[in-house]
């Protein structure tokens, strides 16, 4: 596997994202992924209110979390994420989760695709994305 | 105050939904309040899902929550819900949460309004809504 | 796959479940798949809150789910739930979601791990599990 | 009112935490103060996190907001957080919100109180809390 250009996330775990076992609750990685997604775009040089705003969508087709430890409250999480492959209609998210103390809590993979918002129908990755992303 | 005509909603709290105190996050009244609120809409014969596509909206002005005790995971809520006054623009909503035990969990209002999508106006009560509510 | 014992779970999807895309937003799955799960439970004669209650959890070891179609506000959806294979330290929840037009809306599994809860130690599924499931 | 000692913290608006609308749904503005709060305690040298794991807690008793503008995503908050009077065995905050713009979003107050974690009775505010905020 490449890992490309990984970029890296910091994410504090809030209260209210932790439940009863005091642990990250398992719906609540998806949220620090979609951040972790959005600062790798911003860092860049695109949005994705931008893209958005110009009618391109980004619908996740699958996702898929592996847990080795559970993340808990005030934690600082780091969260590493690439691009797998060439995107083109469909882009490959991937994602390793490690805590302050280094150790890795989840690897994840995201699956998404570019879309029209006007029809959500599916079209070729952008050619903004391509080029700030160098693919 | 007049309670006017009380609609009551019952809702099972989620594991999710309670934090590691074991109580449900503050949070999260606000979706049972909501919930409440579509439910008690429902029942009038209207659905607030016809009124969004009908290009209307309702933001929230405010809301303001009182807790006498805490909600706690697999709890069988029981919200009542009623209208107080004559809503012209703004519409308050009233509620209280009781627990399977008829303990009162808490007391709370919601003052919202009634706005077009495309612009955020606000507007009168839609005629739709007084007819079906009887104001 | 022997699709066992199916149970079926209804839910009414909250508005402030969908994003801006006014699609359900990918995080908020798990949280109908737990209800699901729950009530499942419940069917078979057991609550999770007991379990948990006399120092049993089931952290989540991994999920996966893919998307087919957008659930959307107000939609009433319909989860089956059962159980793959026999479980023993793991076991593996498979879902279904179907929305009000019997559209299906996505797939998902789901393993989890029996642990005691003073030590998160993994242990064998509790005989109170085995026979009212019937394993 | 005596906004004593302001702190600033800044917070991103997820993806997930709009609404159909394109608006911060109402429910996580709690999340946003309960972050405010964390990162004001930690400013003062205080963690929450070692707070109630020396067997502390702090329930809310109460909680206001008044919406001015509604917040988006993506918009970069700045979360001004005060104390209101000096505290004793309930702790009032205040909170007030402004987009990237400068535009205030809302105002909001949390009445929240110290307890043991153990009986959840409630007690004077905790010399190391007093002295550390210099009340």
């Amino acid at each position: 596997m490449d890992k490309g250009s990984v970029y890296t996330h910091t994410v504090r775990v809030r209260y209210a994202e932790c439940d009863k076992m005091g642990f990250v609750h398992h719906s609540n990685w998806a949220l620090y992924f979609e951040e972790a997604r959005t600062e790798q775009m911003r860092a860049k040089g695109i949005t994705y209110k931008d893209m958005e705003d110009d009618g391109l969508i980004m619908p996740v087709k699958s996702m898929s979390i592996d847990f080795k430890r559970a993340g808990r409250y005030d934690d600082l999480l780091s969260i590493e994420i690439w691009i797998e492959g060439i995107p083109e209609i469909r882009c490959t998210f991937m994602y390793k989760t490690y805590n302050q103390n280094g150790e890795l809590l989840n690897t994840a993979s995201m699956v998404m695709f570019y879309a029209r918002k006007s029809d959500l129908r599916p079209i070729k990755i952008p050619s903004i994305i391509s080029e700030k992303y160098g693919f």
